[in-house]
């Protein structure tokens, strides 16, 4: 493989994280949009079972190559990323 | 906001999080098919420098709302993950 092939092979890394911070970035939007009309329903913002069937979720829809361990570190990684960046510590 | 828009949202977020599944699955085939390759031209498949370069294009490119700290809080995941299920120590 020549070093033109590998550069082709970073620059569809590069575009897989792009998607990955696109999609993450929009979550953050979402789940932010969900709080704010939870707050005015005085709905419990943390649904820790609602988070367990989403991962769950996740991981029965997951095609792989990641393993089911690899999809919970990344969503727990996710989920614990969201509560920081709106300001929630639990 | 009634149950069926809180629900509309959950399904948003849904969307948002398969995005990021395929994503990082469609990552891990990427980057074990450019380790054969380096590894069949004795390159070393770690590069930390390339990984610094990687971490600070991602934070430039962000159009938030995650913070700088969350983008590379993410990727640092994604990187450490993808190294855990591609068998990787270092």
């Amino acid at each position: 493989m020549s070093d033109g092939s590998l550069e082709r092979l970073r620059t569809r890394i590069a575009a897989q994280d792009r998607i990955v911070l696109d999609a993450v970035n929009e979550r953050l939007r979402l789940v932010a949009e969900l709080r704010r009309h939870k707050e005015r329903q005085a709905i419990g913002f943390h649904d820790l079972e609602q988070e367990r069937r989403l991962l769950e979720r996740l991981v029965n829809d997951n095609d792989g190559p990641l393993s089911p361990d690899g999809v919970r570190a990344l969503f727990e990684e996710i989920l614990a990323l969201v509560k920081r960046e709106l300001g929630e510590l639990g």
